[in-house]
């Protein structure tokens, strides 16, 4: 191997490495961490991202940048190729912002955080308004940083989006999310006006420590490997990737609302899945890691919709579930139980979301934080702005600011623009992907009702999982699909489902 | 303050960020990390302390040292001249070693310690044999590079002893150690020649979910706060330094050996009660720490032993652990059960002696590895040396080297020289504390039969934890006894309880 590559990938292993101690320093934060360990925390965190920033944008680094760009393509490997070319992109985007800003950016997020907190508790937009006027100019600041040299971004959200969901730009997504909003507003008009289904068991008690000897078992039965990981309990569930044979979920447990845990479980599962599917090669490399947020969600979403809320699925892990919670459920038949799940109905809260209303609640917030940073909507006009689309798009009205504005963390802990969009790729990317896999093995959905989830793992391992970040989401897109992203599979797949 | 002094205290706070970091990721290691994690940790840790070994080496660091030494002594408070002496001394010390050689070293030990894992399942001194040779080469050369330009070191493990417990040299301690050797040996003797107390009782079955009831209330109530701290199950029981206020314990269950998860508990809580009741001025900072491996031994042993094997600590807990295990304690009295707990035999397992014993083993360990140090001693004639002292020292011989020279992993893991005088250095300095505390306050031991340790707590906290490492070893000895390191207090004590 070329000395310089070498090297470069010697100085990219230990920034990874870095990284990921950060993750072990959240994890442990979230689940078993003392209540006045806070404090050093914080700090800790912060001094370990400083170090693996320090040496992502160390002037040795850029020499080395430059000797591996001067070799020629064909004398590099397919995965040496694709490193340099995520090596370059993390180098050019970290160097970027001058230094200083980014220290001052997260002292100003972690102020608004703690506003926001307050903000919530009072249902009071207006506690933590100027904290996000100076977000949005903090945001867009971002945006100029990134914009320097570059010709081809034309919304001040397009570097944002870059971050996450590379190759994606404000305009494409515009176009494709009034798509999927033209199809989805009338459906879920159509779905409001039926009958309910029932959903009183729903909320009927299920003790903690029950709930997790279940959700232990239905991880491992889902094909969770619990050699490479653990599930814990916390407050948000997610999935980290701690190293290789590593890759950790946590889940929330809802003693009044057994489905809480169980759609959280699958949905990190999911996340767990594509980590610990990736190819062996790319152990430890920045290339070692899911490709974009949005393609995360897709693998989530997949698990936790297309294959967690199917009647096939439920066919086989329906009895265990019944019997494990047979004060809750024995009065509960399969077909109940199918249709409670999947139950539609307009909501003002994202995180409660069916499937079907979710993406008008994503689509939502994607239009307002991009009107918020091209200047087309003032901070102080986001309440009624909110509330407006609300009552358009899904026809409820928040009443209050915590049910509206308020209620997501992303704007007031992350920053503004390209918070949400991954959401929405996600759950298209996924309809696209399941209908690829079923297309290639239609029995998959038979070999669920025996709990045999085998040719789906083999089938999104050998597409999606192995490429990890060495394909940018689009090329994975085109390679599993081969067509762009589209929202047409996924309202065929709700259509299928719900009509 | 000075810019240059505000400045070395940012990097050293930094450094030390990285180094909690570390022990972050060897916490979760040895209790929640899945089974194939073990690959990625490794070189995580190793990534994270290169992390914290650069920037104590950095160039910018020497200068701000060579600015701030030049600030007259009378211009800075005493953290401040503490802080900088401490910075200098770790400075120092990085910097006399090569870089390369440390990574050289450590690849070597790892390499030593899976043959001495095998060494030992095969009972086959010989096979690490080639390994510690090469280990022994390395030390001395560690013993060179540290002896560079310094003219009071006079034996090659000086340098070793003066990185773990600083002051104190290996002529010093023979000296020390020969005292203390003078009134052990006769005393195991007499003791060894006494008719035994009841045992039977304490390899009785304890159910393992029951013992970790009892251990968390024990811990809370000899004083263990689990808002700043939490105690969890390891193969080996440690504690660790997470944050001023994130100080966690572990300890190892026997089912039939109740008294090994009792006694380190107790001892893990004296360690932690260091930690926690340092001056929160120092928090976050390289002061912030216990000030030597041996002061830090003498915190625990002091808990371990001269309160937590008294007869008045257990005045007070046996009836709550009577309780706790009627069934393997109904029949045992209070007298009997601290007659048992308190049996002195020699032995052949150092981790497993009592409080007599104990610093025999402690003892022919120092002697030896300052003689293979030294070349007084070849490693080839180290299994009969150490069955010879064995026999001399505590009157029995290992009849295998699984029982002798290969029971404890230091020299295969860490290295040869300054490995083991700590725990002694500890065991004289806990009898001379605790009569100090004694003398400040001779109702101590009546507290204790009313389990309040308040007294204890505040006149610990005042006199030891309080510096942190402001004060090295030999200054808090004298600050606190007015005397040097002695063993009178030590024999003393041993006498009055077992005489």
């Amino acid at each position: 191997m070329y000395p310089a590559l070498q090297s470069l990938k010697a100085r990219f292993a230990e920034i990874d490495d870095l990284r990921r101690a950060v993750s072990v320093l959240h994890w442990d934060m979230s689940t078993y961490m003392p209540q006045d360990g806070t404090a050093s925390r914080g700090r800790m965190i912060a001094t370990v991202e400083k170090a693996a920033h320090e040496k992502l944008i160390d002037p040795a680094l850029a020499g080395l940048l430059e000797e591996t760009g001067a070799l020629p393509d064909a004398m590099l490997s397919a995965d040496e190729r694709a490193f340099l070319r995520l090596a370059r992109r993390q180098f050019v985007r970290a160097s970027k912002i001058p230094s200083g800003f980014k220290a001052e950016f997260f002292q100003h997020m972690a102020e608004t955080y703690e506003v926001w907190v307050q903000a919530r508790k009072l249902n009071d937009f207006k506690v933590v308004a100027p904290f996000l006027e100076k977000t949005v100019a903090y945001s867009r600041a971002l945006s100029d940083f990134f914009n320097a040299g570059e010709t081809a971004w034309t919304h001040p959200m397009d570097p944002h989006i870059e971050d996450a969901d590379p190759g994606m730009t404000t305009t494409d997504l515009k176009t494709l999310f009034a798509d999927l909003r033209r199809d989805l507003v009338p459906l879920v008009r159509e779905l409001s006006s039926r009958s309910k289904p029932r959903t009183d068991f729903l909320s009927r008690a299920c003790p903690k420590s029950r709930q997790v000897e279940f959700l232990n078992w239905l991880a491992r039965n889902i094909g969770y490997d619990f050699n490479r990981g653990r599930q814990d309990l916390t407050h948000h569930p997610f999935m980290t990737k701690l190293g290789a044979g590593d890759v950790r979920i946590t889940t929330r447990i809802n003693e009044t609302n057994l489905c809480d845990g169980i759609f959280s479980t699958i949905h990190e599962c999911g996340h767990a899945f594509y980590e610990l599917g990736l190819s062996p090669s790319q152990d430890g490399t920045i290339l070692g890691h899911g490709t974009s947020a949005g393609i995360h969600e897709s693998q989530s979403r997949l698990w936790e919709n297309q294959v967690g809320r199917s009647r096939e699925f439920w066919t086989y892990f329906y009895p265990h579930l019944q019997a494990h919670f047979s004060e809750a459920l024995g009065d509960v038949s399969l077909e109940e139980f199918y249709c409670g799940i999947n139950r539609v109905e307009p909501s003002l809260i994202r995180t409660e979301a069916d499937e079907v209303t979710y993406n008008l609640h994503v689509m939502i917030r994607f239009d307002i934080e991009s009107q918020l940073l091209d200047g087309s909507l003032q901070v102080k006009d986001l309440p009624g702005a909110w509330n407006d689309r609300y009552e358009a798009d899904l026809g409820v009205r928040p009443s209050s600011d915590a049910q509206g504005c308020l209620q997501d963390v992303h704007w007031y802990y992350g920053g503004v623009g390209g918070m949400f969009q991954g959401y929405t790729i996600g759950n298209l990317f996924s309809a696209q992907c399941f209908e690829a896999a079923l297309e290639a093995h239609p029995e998959i959905p038979e070999a669920m009702i025996q709990g045999n989830f085998s040719t789906l793992h083999s089938w999104l391992k050998e597409n999606i999982y192995q490429y990890g970040s060495g394909l940018f989401p689009q090329e994975l897109i085109h390679r599993v699909t081969g067509h762009d992203l589209s929202s047409k599979p996924f309202v065929a797949y709700l259509k299928r489902k719900y009509l």
